[in-house]
């Protein structure tokens, strides 16, 4: 039998078949294989069942100074309303052949709400959340709850909670939406409905109800009725802020904290469960000390990153970018990933690992992440 | 704006502004979009975000009668060994694009093996199980341990646990192979090892070693080496087929126990845990007494079914086949779906439930599975 | 057969025996069972299966005012120091015969530290908490990581964590210690060691370095060890205040959030499972508006009620208090309980309900807590 | 300070007081306390603190050939009914002071019942197991559902399940009846109902209902109502002996399975979850073979063992016993046990493992059990 090629496997069979045997009977076996709707493995499967994953997504980079202006122009161009719903932009993945998604499993998009508009009703099975890379002036609306959006926010919206959004300001905002619509979609598990086309309301109090119960560390209301997912649906940067200094500060004095040296990291998560804030993605905010470094890991499963603030180079598979505030990158499943950062960097970063874990599929090499 | 489609909304934007404004700006708008890999929301909404599932998969089946005849000719024509790895060949649904894949995310196939034939070790993170419908004298050696496949059984072969076949008689035979290929090869999770191209044993006991151990009905020896995986990794007719006639049996005493009038049905779980026995696969057994009905449902997820025994008629969708022994169907997700039976049928279900079970995405109607 | 008295039952077939049949052999019978170490059930099986919990425990109070000058007396004329270990001083609930126990499974006690004291370094397999209803000046360094305690805070010291006490003011400090002393010494489940005789630190910061990891809403460092206890060491008063408030004012507003009309409630967690902050001790802080009750309520397990400012009216049992800021009282299980406050009322609670919710026992009538 | 002894430390500083300090003000102290329902912990620390577990429970060990006959004499003379409910006859530990408890959680007792007799039905809080060390010939109906009782099998009655006993032969037959009384008692927990005074059934199948739902390994009936409890009541000896067996002999073929050399064990579990059979205690069986031994360990909580058959030398901590079948004995928390059998040896044992697991109270030395 012919050699194994290192990368795969699939044909190995099929060639010697055509080399020992008479082609013409096999021919016809895998013409009545395609009229019968069937497919042989052996044929393929290198394809299906790799030696490692060896994802068609690619790394991938979108600029802030290429995404904020297109999103404005669609501002001008684009009403928002029923049925588009959304002034939504999102980053599709080059390797995926069109699809509007930026991994196999996670969207990543680019909302802009222009002075006083609003974007309408409606919730689904797909989780979502928002995370502000700048300004501020919107609310949105989740059952009913106005939650406002500042930069470096952090807002949910569970599966199927109705939210809408509305800018109470003479200026536009944009923000990042990140969602599992491309897993929901692959799994058939997706239902949507239209909320009223009227506002829930149009209060623009500081501190949402759900942060007035649940925003305090440790605490847990015992009054409040008990959902499926997290009852905190915002976390505001100036906690986050407070636990990504107190870690590297800690680092500082000699105690533990910091995921590796100079790189301290939060994880989002459900107060009533300590599980990651979302079902099925996670969100983590990373700061990475001047002159330190997001250590080299490989991940099974994908993740997008946004820089917040500071710039660094990143190293995704055979790609190299220098990155700063508001770029957005694509770190598909097992390709080696370092950020390092001279003078110093903050960068959001979510993934679908809850959905590796969750199903026994998660793996790792050693590495910060 | 113009009216919303009950059946999506995606355009509805577009084509507003296509009649009011200025084409050549947005097109330009779009044109940039493209080129910096970007794509809006509002274009394409509903066929992302549907209002209920609309899967691909289309309602199919496949004739034990076309299946085993095309089996047995790949049985003569190809042989089985390193590389291709197994004789194994799949249903591939018509609405998949050409795809190897029953479902988006489970594959079944038939696998078989001639007298005297083995196919070679190897593992993968692809968690996959045997269930026979026919015949015996094959041996699946799982992580050593040899374990007797015969007419009615399942056996398991968990995530990374290297499994080799090989026949020990003067005949062939043949079974159905259920993965979840489709699922892992999405979520860029597979590793795939070779292993050894020597039988780790040629031992044929009656029962294998993990029968030994964990055997017994709620008995669970504390000596064992605790694994991910269920340790028992076969399931035998006999202790199947006489927990589906107690159900009826049960049932026709007047006490609990179908799961709906002349429904029988087990699932088959991991010992240690009482979930699934499989992480991402659910398998079961059902049993339709003679003029018994399987009763109306939707459910979220895909499922593959085999006729056992016995025949009955089944509606999937708009599909409507009379099944017999060894046939195989496939139910998409939220596809309604019906198995009548008037002089009675056994038939073996696996779905991906588990899956959406996990990630908060599991719905169904009313019914009995 | 005599009568079933509505009480209980033992010792009705034993009365029936003594008349109809020869007492002698009985009795022999008797005294064969007693030198045999044997026990007859149906003589005692009415103090042994009660038709309810009959709690040998007592609705008991301990005023503030009676505690807080006998321990300063202790503090005159008791040294703390290795052996004695802590200067505390435990409720001994009437019913309970001595022990020095608030209630079958929870030990309540004031510790006091006099100007500038300490109390040495030891740990335990015991839970433990602190709760400050007044002063300040004291560090607990809990595993050499020192937490201030200040009115309203609560701090726990988890299972095996070392622990020391000191007093860094020229006046004395006293609070409510809380440990499941009585449960570990029944269950035999009680190991201790001493520390170091010196302290672990003399650092005296306003934040604890736990607090600085885990002290932010649904933030989880990613990079600290794990540990089976609560990371959070240290759940501070204006949090619980705020969170108090939160609730009354969005119960004005018309939301929901408080656990019955004018009765606000917290629960202290573990930010890294949700679960109670202690695995044997589930500890709330209670708000009671002007004029508003704790509904009353029967629950299986007992608590230990701490006013920690204003005043109102407990009715535990036949019993009925005018309780005020520091006085404590001891609710048996199963005994009625309501709290009703004209002007207003905040209260901490601990009890042992995690315990049987772990054991499968616990139950409650409708009500409040 | 006085030196603290190895034992315990409480009244070291009491005693240094005695001897320094003005008696009578210290005295008066202690007075004050007294009668204000207070107790210091430094004077007593020591007893409620110790270093390790010092049980109060005593190695105790009660024979089968006294056990039987004094039960068969109270058959003679004592009627089982109402109010008493059970010819039960319980182990009564010297070292708990003339309670009826086997361990401070534990309850053992021999369980009679003469001919044509019956146990009127009740329900309790209280979880409960029989074991059948010899004899058949009475059905337990447990939730109406007739449980044949016969050598070797472990009976289940869950919390809250209605249970009665009655006995179809002209001869007695004994068992042994294994609660959580004196953990329900201490908890304050108990619940109790008396039943109907009739029988609910006088049937007398081979297999209970439960069984033919649920004795099957692995397989789960989907139509059976959720309960919170095992749903399968009865593990039967003919599966217990065989998985006994085969881990001897898989230890024999040099395969792991065995929890050390010659010591096989099986533990009860529930089919539904894996977890212990019974929330609140651990039923296992061991099997010993000839020459062999139970390791020597130590185990937080306590637990009685009954030999099944055969005979062997029982070491408790400083007691050695030889024991032969029915001899039932107890290992209280934290004392070393060593089992040892010339000629082989089977033994049922039950613990309270699951409260301490539950809690976070476990402990053990390195060993088997």
């Amino acid at each position: 039998m012919t050699e194994i090629s290192k990368k795969g496997l699939g044909g190995v069979v099929t060639e010697g078949i055509s080399e020992s045997r008479e082609p013409t009977e096999v021919d016809r076996l895998y013409e009545a294989f395609e009229s019968a709707h069937l497919k042989p493995l052996w044929t393929q499967r290198e394809g299906l069942m790799p030696i490692e994953p060896a994802a068609e997504a690619l790394p991938a980079l979108w600029r802030w100074s290429t995404l904020y202006p297109l999103a404005a122009r669609a501002g001008d161009l684009v009403p928002v309303g029923r049925g588009g719903e959304r002034r939504a932009i999102a980053l599709a993945n080059p390797g995926l052949a069109g699809a509007p998604y930026a991994t196999p499993t996670l969207w990543a998009a680019i909302q802009y709400l222009g002075a006083h508009e609003q974007a309408p009703s409606h919730r689904h099975t797909q989780t979502a959340f928002r995370f502000v890379v700048e300004g501020e002036g919107v609310w949105t609306n989740v059952e009913g709850d106005p939650v406002a959006m500042r930069r470096g926010d952090l807002l949910l919206t569970p599966n199927m909670h109705f939210h809408e959004h509305h800018n109470t300001t003479d200026g536009p905002m944009a923000w990042l939406d990140g969602l599992d619509i491309p897993l929901v979609r692959q799994l058939d598990a997706g239902f949507f409905e239209f909320g009223s086309p009227q506002l829930a309301t149009r209060q623009t109090p500081d501190k949402s109800r759900n942060e007035r119960l649940w925003g305090y560390p440790g605490l847990q209301p015992i009054g409040t009725p008990v959902t499926p997912a997290s009852p905190l649906l915002a976390y505001r940067w100036v906690h986050t802020d407070a636990a990504l200094r107190a870690q590297l500060e800690l680092e500082a004095e000699g105690h533990p904290g910091v995921v590796g040296a100079g790189h301290a990291a939060v994880r989002f998560s459900d107060p009533r469960t300590g599980a990651d804030a979302l079902r099925t993605i996670r969100c983590e905010m990373h700061r990475v000390a001047p002159g330190s470094t997001v250590a080299a890991v490989r991940v099974v499963g994908s993740s997008v990153w946004q820089v917040f603030s500071g710039s660094g180079v990143a190293h995704v598979g055979d790609q190299t970018w220098d990155v700063g505030t508001g770029d957005l990158f694509v770190v598909p499943s097992w390709v080696p990933f370092t950020l390092i950062s001279v003078s110093g960097l903050d960068a959001f970063r979510f993934s679908d690992e809850p959905v590796y874990e969750a199903l026994g599929l998660d793996r790792r090499t050693r590495g910060q992440l």
